[in-house]
């Protein structure tokens, strides 16, 4: 596998759905960054499971052990280790799943590349838990970017069903403290709309899937390295981590695929922040280099692939087509429980990138 | 500067848009594979300027020429270099760049960034020029993997300001071999129509962005590596790193937010191929491995920054608004040469999880 | 900091010397390979303190748990992790070392780089505890190369104040498993004669460096990528991760710095082995690579820096001279506790090595 | 093959003895930083061949052509490239190299790894001529370090067959200006010495093998990270990468495998240039990580193994012994020319080290 992330950081994350524990280690922080683990524990928990309708009624505290790496409320250099033990584990639910693939899980890939010996249970090391250690890191992460002003936030925008998307974000001057909470929203009404469609597909024994747009503000111009180390490309390679994500976009996105240069272009003026543009497009990224305009992207997230209605599967050791009856209870939508996900990793791309900033920014 | 690329093949890119050369290394490269360079060149051909209505009249021939790597038609194991000399180098046409910058450009990130050391000239480093060496590369991993029976192609799906998009691909079985030429569609009156789109932008002085859609054939079930070692993670960095991407989606993609699980999830059957899925929406991806399906994606390009269209910009120095004219002539859409481009990032991200595929297949 | 090491598997060590726990991530490894938790329990304990004259008494077992990545006895294909709690953890004794650094230890730079929030207590991260984790990961990978028929085995080759070294290595054909044990020689006697010296230096409050040899059998010719990933390259990064570790050297080492190149070639034979050199003075490495001879290093490990002899330090704080009295018992030698440590820190690179060899091995 | 380089900056080094050029690309570095190229080109020829009784009289002018990354006489930000065209190409003299290996040169592990398509003329991508390129890389980072008051120098320690060595440096405060020249020595007389013996084995057509000691002063306490990421890891990944090297030591190095702890422990004490130690068997180095002191190490040359004498080696193809007379003429010892090289790699490595320095360095 490789389960790591980073370039200055090392991000190392393990753990299986139903083993003994999943954590994380974190490599190449400075020494002396506080950790306000209240805070992160705030954020662990937008994560965790069990507390509504649309998540799973497994419950699991997720409260991470520190093992390394901070003393006395401070980074110390040495690497920083977590472990979130597991205590709903092992359970023979799963035993089905290496001869008979869940459709849209990844049961059968990983059947074929590990030959049986992945831990299937729960989805194993494939499973959306894993995400818990990814949000110890990037809940880090987090708290050091605000440290510097840097303030990221995420907001559901639609979910699949319902008709209404959540108002347009402010792409100047986006209001990050508005979001959060456990199905953050700008427009209250529409919220309420999207959590009718993940209840309507719940009832049917189906799931819903939807899209959340991150922005970020605070970032000083000049983060990122062209060609393969800019910002989208850091971004992508961790958000691409997150189970279930299959689209991302920055700025305008797909959108200005559909524009002229003249519409698409964002017009340099000058503001009593210093220079800015008129529209952001762009998404706050240029050449792979930020603008000093807020970092703007949205992600796809598909339905939850376990949904309790039948499904056509096949087994795989008599070679033939089988009806599948995924069992247990699933999130009928994991959108909103991705929402601290998505800003987890975009705190981890974006920290690295800050770490590995060697620009002297001296000038001619 | 990040212009590398690869974790098990290490891909450097380098080259201003005027300076002397541009090229590539690429390192890891196993020895004794056979090199056509008729058909690379055939390959960088296709992406070459100045040959249409469409792209820029900057004529370069494109022709690398190998200083290492390459005896007697195969690789010999070490490094294999090339390099592009420039013919249409420096001139005078971007002296006022620094000071302000074209919207849409990289030029004020790194004037931000490189403090005025930054070459601005052509853009620089930050120039589409730059994705020659990158399809060499590309090219040459396009030829390996076509040898192990996996085949890239990628087309026009739509153009800004058309009516019509390309027909959609057939997902389960999309025939590659019909892809190529200047301006590759599968119908050729949707090609017809985004033409002529183009031809009405340049006519304006405008530009016009569109979609690529990239289809890998012959692709084995089992490549790639959980979590950010994941084929939508390694694409994606790639993909990135080619300037004007701005989005970017697997199978269904964004598509698939707005589905329920029932429709999402893709059934799994027995074929006389052995086993397949009745739909692709995961784009031949479940946890970030093939499952032998075709991997199809969508990439958005952003219109052509360069405009002939007077612009609002700054001047960095005085503080202020600024007109700005861009002089020179530039492609009116770039979107019919960056289709191999695409299909040179995809072959050497995909070459690149190949050689580090070291899972064993034991079998339990 | 940078305890993060490998091409193609990705090891992650963590822990300070009286923190919670230390522990490691080995990620990067094929499915399906056999773990033998006995056997590897047995390496542990060569490694572990507090079983005779010349090691610590603090008492740790050095039994790790395993939280991820095995499953049934085999790997899963997922990172595996294991911790190792530690039982006597943070004390007083250390307080002082923050502002008097011990001579030839890491206080004094960790108090420069980390600016006194490291963790001080008992070496904190720099301590050779943190070689347990190592010796984790070794001992894995060391079962998984006798698998593939190559054996690893160090001794003890000299130790400062004895008046003899241990007897040669036959360098054609090594007898690896000869070695083993708490103190592990060829010759007895002078083994018998180390031990006095180490014995000597202990009553005097004194400590007594000393020479590792490794020898590795059984290695396929070819594995090593020139120029800085070769094996002496990658060998080395790791074995200088090693605490003490201040010299290194291959084949004839620095012998053959007084050689004429008559003397130090090995001149090719044909044996009923295939191929041999008649001699290895190159270790078993010609141009990083190997050559099917048996590989051979020697590491110099010097005398542990923790005496109870009186030394003179500094004030930090006070900038003055100031005596130390180092309080506590310590090894009087950690060589015998460190030959387990360079067998493992060699199967871990060879191991890397090996799953990154992506030569096809074509034929001309 | 492995020929890339470090964390930070990336270094891609190509080329075969033979073939059309040799060069390299140095990406990573800030904008900014002036390149001096005479002073690069006095530091290339100290490494260039065919100046003396001890070379090659293979001439080559070692010209670098600069082909991006540098403009104005600063760098841009871009990636830094530059080849040096081969005047002395192909012939036919290496025909046979592919079946009777040559001893002690990389003939025989080449073969087995490419399979005979590597290049096998002049010892292809194992020449030592590939540490021009190396040369060009580190010369810059050499200038760049010495902006920041850090010097680095290396001069010949001892010849193999001479009877004496040079003078012992001052470990405190060596004098690294003095250094230079194309036979760095402290004592002249030894040096004589030294050139006779070198010339004693070129008139039998042998060949001498010579240690190499390297200063570097000025370097500020704190560089480096631990475990793997230390200074002695980082320096010797790429010593080991220069051909002919076997052995590398710091400070008190393998002597300090003889010493006991009240020896070899450095004592602290305070001077007018702040903390120092009075003696530096750590060679500057304590946990990885610098402290203030100079760094120092060893390395050891092994005889160049091209020499006119009769050797045995085999014929590959029939599998029997075989006479070898190597053609051509060689250096009967490389160690003057690689003084340069083991100074450039030092460089290189250090100012890695300097860039990923991220420690904030606030202070409790």
């Amino acid at each position: 596998m490789s389960s790591t992330y980073g370039e200055n950081l090392k991000l190392s994350i393990f753990g299986q759905s139903h083993g003994p524990a999943i954590g994380m280690t974190l490599d190449g922080i400075p020494a002396g960054l506080p950790v306000d683990l209240d805070g992160l524990q705030a954020f662990l928990n937008r994560r965790a499971p069990g507390q509504n309708g649309w998540s799973t009624p497994r419950r699991e505290e997720d409260r991470p052990e520190f093992l390394a790496g901070i003393l006395d409320g401070y980074t110390c250099g040495a690497p920083i280790a977590a472990v979130i033990h597991n205590k709903n584990t092992r359970s023979g639910d799963y035993a089905n799943l290496k001869d008979c693939p869940r459709p849209g899980h990844a049961d059968y890939t990983a059947q074929i590349k590990y030959g049986g010996f992945q831990d299937a249970a729960g989805g194993g090391h494939f499973s959306g838990r894993l995400t818990a250690p990814l949000c110890i890191a990037g809940g880090l992460c987090k708290q050091w970017l605000a440290e510097m002003g840097i303030q990221i936030g995420a907001r559901i925008l639609s979910i699949a069903g319902s008709s209404v998307s959540d108002d347009p974000l402010d792409p100047i001057n986006p209001q990050i403290p508005d979001f959060g909470g456990d199905f953050p929203v700008i427009n209250q009404n529409a919220g309420q709309c999207m959590r009718q469609a993940i209840e309507a597909a719940r009832k049917e024994g189906d799931s819903a899937g939807g899209r959340i747009e991150c922005a970020v503000t605070g970032l000083p111009a000049g983060i990122g390295e062209p060609m393969f180390g800019g910002v989208e490309s850091r971004i992508a390679q961790i958000i691409y981590g997150i189970p279930a994500v299959k689209g991302l976009e920055f700025g305008a996105g797909f959108s200005s695929a559909c524009m002229r240069g003249s519409q698409c272009n964002d017009r340099y003026t000058v503001t009593e922040h210093g220079f800015q543009t008129t529209t952001n497009n762009s998404g706050g990224i240029l050449g792979g280099i930020t603008n000093g305009m807020p970092l703007v992207f949205r992600v796809a997230i598909k339905p939850t692939p376990s949904i309790s209605k039948p499904q056509q599967s096949v087994s795989l050791s008599k070679a033939e087509v089988q009806a599948l009856v995924v069992k247990g209870r699933h999130d009928p939508c994991i959108v909103p429980r991705a929402v601290p996900v998505v800003e987890a990793a975009a705190a981890i791309a974006i920290y690295d990138m800050i770490l590995g900033n060697t620009q002297t920014n001296r000038r001619k």
